[in-house]
């Protein structure tokens, strides 16, 4: 199909799960009513490190309206650690120790919330307080008390990339820039929190749950539980947010674990404070040694990558390796030496988020960047454009070349921002970064489209609707290639019964992959059409043209369905497309997948009195190679930048005496409609030359990334505080004005 | 794959709904629980026809715990009709004319049954009386009154078949017979009744159903509700037992209608006396005029056959036409004219019943067969034999020829049966009938087949699991194809928003046809499968072999599981495999698809104190072409047969003034343990000459056919009395017997 055919792809049609959500009718996990269902609670560890000596649960046995207390003596029968990659390190419930203050040591279902609560009340649990860390600086020290015997040093994992030689680049450089940058811890914030449902009877395993990843969780549960995936059904209805808070088992095996023990049906609903004892962001420690040229050359670099994982891995492994890419830059450097480590504290587990490692090296990366252009006094932006590389240039070694232009991104955000330097004509600051990174976007989608014998057409696909809009997109893809009118398709609700398998919502990968798997799904359903119509009209197949639900050819024109019809012998009948991506449709080399853009520009002001910054502009540009809807692609890359706002100036856990102090939102402030930039925009770039479905590439992830540096760089240009440690709270500012002062 | 290599087809497995069946785990729809969930009660007319003046719902609408009250009034946004074929003239409740007794005129929702039960005593109906019929005799009368004034003579529909001259054709007759045969109207006492729930809301209806054509109610609700077939989901959990009498829409419209007015999810649990109200089969007359030589040799035919649809079409059309083809018999008649007559009376729609038109017409012929071997001094089997219609030989004009070797299934029926005349040499009787039919066997069916990355199968079938064994014999063929350990197959329950299209179960099609579209949705992934192993040894597709859920290739194998795997970036998948019968698979003609074979063998005592039939001997035999699970065609043939024992001995609805006289399982009686023969025996013919999957044929209809002229033939020869209505009660055979004497 020629691009200049589309009709419904690259419009903003209306969103089609919209009118529900806004109408408060869209059903959530926590709405889902069971028959016997019953409710449950965790009761979760005081200490941030303590050895479970005992847990007496005769007392809340007893309570009223309890069916069933359940403790890690409870799973002797199942395999219950979860953890991806090499460390399968996390009990689905604290075994023989509490590793956090917050972790779930038993659990107790009951006919309603408040008996659960109550029982909770008479567990005792007696426990021997241990050592603990919670920092990287606590956990890395010499003599350090260990978070698992196994983890000398408390390290997880530890990646590292070379290239070139970097002592030879270093004897290249000019100047020599050494600084450290730290990133805070920060919560997800989906407005939904963690909650799920599950039964266990003669049919297996079920579950309705809040997650991006339903074929994931099936297959992670499936392994805990030791039963055939096709034993376990995941049902996921609408999700209210995601951000990787959502990615793999959080609270699933557990909350199975409870109805299997009460032999009824068990739903778990979170709140916001259980919700941020569940997963966070990894904290970051970065350090950056760059040697430069004096006239901005960069020649060499040296990171070292400090992670904090928390107390279990996590999905902590992937984004170490991740950041080991993303502490690069977009840069040409010949030589470049960095270690990524993964450290375990005794603190809730930290997963993906938005980016996995992203924000945090680039924080580190693209601040150092002006630091650099402030002291050779050049211009930040002429800093960037002499070390940017072009189309085509290799990023990661071995990896897939940089295939976007990013310097045709800059210059729209320059000509946009209306950049004349980093200084405002009235003293406002303005920073310029970059936040290029090789999403995961794993292979590995499939997908069906069914023609009806109406001509309806449905289409199950196991991509996760959490407010991104993928339902509408995928819908976009099937009316488009099957030519019927948007209305006609039906997405079905994922079921893991069902539904084909998705590796999962996530990673950028939805459009671009499982887009793809959708897109050849259609295709297939649409050739199968184009094949019963020559047949019907006695023509060769390429006579043949869809237009509207139906086939045309030399004058005459039928409908899909009553071809279906036909074709089943006058019975009805349907028409079953399937769409598989998987490693062939990868280029060589195949990582990644496609590069992910995002560039920030931001021009503040800052109240000197009182160091608050005020975002009077952003610009933020993602090469999305084809915007399939852009008026989405624009609430995700704005959406994505915002949440980058809120661990810039307000986010952050604090954990002290092991203990987090702001578990809460009202305490844990995120940014609202408030904190929205008075100037606001998105630029979008469709050079068309992505891997996904009319040259589609993921995004949503990069708008986040440059926008700690491009205010802390705007606040060191206009100001002379340099600040290397996030989030750029009024205190923190006015306290580095003063000391700068 | 050569028939020699067969692992798990023809072997009777253990079936895989057993073990939830027998422990109560099984889930009906009377089982589902939807939150908010209410139930409904029909109002039912005392009058067998009535004009509805008014109806006064005040009252019950103030009763205590009513929703909602629904009339006929409230269904003007609708096309509130049903009907399949020509006629659609069956509202889903009582328009302006109640046209049975029992007919629906009102609905109450309430909170639960009690209120809604006394919510109905305060409807308050005014009725006009009018002039009713309920018999074939009285609707066909001169001067009858009518029904629909529509259908002058209260004739629905009328069919024909001619053949030859039948006037030569008597003309060359030695003997011409001439008698009349009148068979009951008869229930088809599924265990469960006809049970609905249904919920309309934001995601369009959605209907739980004991329903054995899910997808044809998606259409017909549709259609009435005036929505996309994607729009109406259709769930049907296990049900108990059809046998036609869940054909097509029976409840399922006014149930969705009554929770469409109440705006909460209703749920109808009819009782068996309900049940009874809904649906039946036709009762017929049937006239027959034959011509025979002095040899034994049919000359002619000449049939007029009655059948009593009740109030409203329903399939009546459908067995119209059947019962045409199903009153030759398997015999050589040069000559035949033949017309069936669909009647409307005041009484239950008639519709489906295992064997459309099948038993009431061989209830004539096959009794008539054995009144004229009696005249002309000629063993019964022998005259059969003498005019059995040979393998190709035509049975029906323009019809399929006859695909079975009935003299085959005769012999080994004389055989075991130890025939040598019609009367043993204890003076007992013996009958051996044909009952030879063209089911329906409509094409159009899908499937799909999914090979997860663990290994395990998914079939997503539309076939309905109603006792037949369904789930088992498709699992069969699933784990055959391809390869795996039978208990890896899994079937999903059906929904319509995920199942793939099935026609329907029923007509004896589903091993054919399903069957058909399962081995090709197998073969379809097992060639995915075979692709993957190609592509991971490197040998060519025909070097790898697929062996208990591993691909081999050279000494060297791989499991399915990893296949996939690897195939998806090691990160999961899934391989779809698709199947469709439809009218390429249909032999041309294509009617029938093939030709059902019953064949019945009987030995009997009779009391002649008290006119007693007792079954000393019963031997059936089916041609089945191939018997994929032997136990469950046994089963199959068994229960048949059972059921044709319940119309020959018991059987039989009773219309007196319009009502009927015995709508409870007490007064009105089905065979049970006792009745069943002292030896019973089945025989399955096995050519593998049919048209489905290993050379399968459709069975299960054609036990029932034969049995009550056996049985009647039987009594005559040892007794000489003759009877020709059913069922045959001692009293009537006491009767008969003291007729004669």
């Amino acid at each position: 199909m020629g691009k200049e055919e589309l009709k419904i792809i690259g419009t903003s049609i209306k969103r089609v799960d919209g009118v529900d959500k806004v109408t408060g009718q869209a059903k959530y996990a926590g709405d889902i009513v069971i028959p016997g269902l019953i409710e449950g609670k965790f009761l979760r560890s005081p200490y941030a490190h303590a050895r479970i000596l005992s847990i007496d649960t005769s007392a809340a046995e007893q309570s009223p309206g309890v069916v069933a207390v359940l403790t890690g003596k409870d799973l002797g029968d199942i395999h219950p650690y979860l953890g991806r990659g090499q460390r399968k390190d996390q009990p689905i419930i604290a075994m023989d120790r509490a590793l956090f203050a917050g972790h779930p040591v038993a659990a107790v279902a009951a006919l309603d919330r408040l008996a659960a609560d109550e029982a909770l009340g008479k567990i005792r649990v007696e426990y021997e307080e241990l050592p603990a860390v919670t920092s990287i600086q606590e956990a890395t020290a010499q003599g350090a008390p260990l978070v698992h015997s196994f983890a000398p040093g408390n390290i997880c994992v530890q990646e590292k990339l070379e290239k070139g030689d970097v002592e030879k680049g270093f004897a290249e450089a000019d100047e020599i820039f050494e600084d450290t940058f730290e990133f805070p811890m920060v919560y997800h914030y989906s407005m939904e929190p963690h909650t799920t449902a599950a039964k266990v009877d003669e049919e297996g395993i079920t579950v309705w749950s809040s997650n991006s990843h339903p074929f994931g969780i099936r297959n992670e549960i499936a392994e805990v539980f030791g039963c055939p995936f096709s034993r376990v059904r995941v049902i996921v209805p609408f999700v209210g947010g995601a951000y990787g808070s959502k990615s793999g088992c959080k609270i699933e095996p557990l909350v199975i674990a409870l109805a299997r023990k009460a032999k009824r049906p068990v739903r778990v609903v979170q709140n916001v404070s259980e919700a941020m004892l569940t997963v966070r962001r990894h904290s970051a420690l970065c350090r950056l040694k760059t040697g430069v040229k004096r006239d901005g050359t960069l020649t060499a670099k040296e990171a070292q990558i400090f992670l904090n994982t928390g107390a279990y891995a996590e999905t902590g492994p992937v984004v170490t390796r991740r950041a080991l890419t993303r502490i690069l830059g977009p840069y040409r450097i010949p030589h470049v030496r960095a270690i990524s480590s993964c450290v375990y504290t005794n603190t809730v587990s930290a997963a993906s988020f938005r980016s996995v490692g992203g924000p945090q090296t680039a924080w580190a990366t693209e601040s150092q960047m002006d630091i650099i252009a402030q002291k050779l006094r050049l211009d930040p932006v002429q800093l960037r454009r002499k070390n940017l590389l072009r189309l085509g240039e290799e990023l990661k070694p071995k990896g897939r070349p940089l295939d976007a232009d990013l310097f045709k991104g800059l210059d729209k955000v320059v000509h946009t921002l209306g950049w004349d330097g980093p200084v405002t004509k009235q003293g406002g600051g303005r920073g310029i970064c970059f936040g290029v990174t090789d999403p995961g976007a794993p292979l590995a989608s499939t997908a069906s489209v069914h023609v009806l014998s109406d001509g309806s057409i449905v289409l199950q696909t196991g991509t996760v609707e959490i407010g991104q809009g993928a339902k509408t997109v995928m819908s976009q893809i099937v009316a488009e290639e099957l030519a019927v009118p948007f209305g006609r398709v039906t997405v079905r609700t994922i079921d893991t019964a069902y539904t084909p398998f998705d590796r999962s919502t996530g990673s950028s990968r939805s459009t671009t992959v499982m887009g793809k798997a959708v897109q050849l799904a259609a295709q297939d359903a649409r050739n199968q059409v184009v094949e019963l119509a020559a047949d019907y009209f006695e023509a060769p197949l390429d006579a043949i043209t869809l237009r509207d639900g139906e086939a045309v050819a030399a004058g005459k024109k039928i409908s899909y369905g009553e071809l279906i019809h036909r074709h089943f012998a006058m019975q009805g009948g349907e028409l079953i497309g399937r769409g598989y991506a998987h490693s062939k449709m990868a280029p060589n080399p195949p990582d990644p997948l496609f590069w992910e853009t995002g560039i920030g520009g931001v021009e503040i002001e800052t109240d000197r009195e009182t160091g608050e910054i005020t975002i009077k502009r952003y610009v933020t540009a993602a090469d999305v190679g084809k915007a399939l809807h852009p008026l989405q692609c624009e609430g995700q890359d704005e959406g994505s930048a915002m949440m980058g706002i809120g661990h810039t100036l307000y986010e952050s856990i604090c954990y002290e005496g092991g203990q987090i102090l702001n578990p809460s939102m009202v305490d844990y402030k995120v940014p609202t409609f408030h904190d929205i930039p008075h100037h606001f925009e998105t630029i979008l770039i469709e050079d068309e030359n992505g891997p996904g479905p009319y040259g589609a590439k993921g995004m949503g992830e990069g708008g986040i990334i440059p926008v700690a540096p491009a205010i802390a760089n705007a606040l060191f240009w206009s100001t002379g505080a340099r600040i290397k440690e996030l989030p750029l709270t009024p205190e923190r500012v006015w306290r580095a004005l003063k000391e700068k002062a």
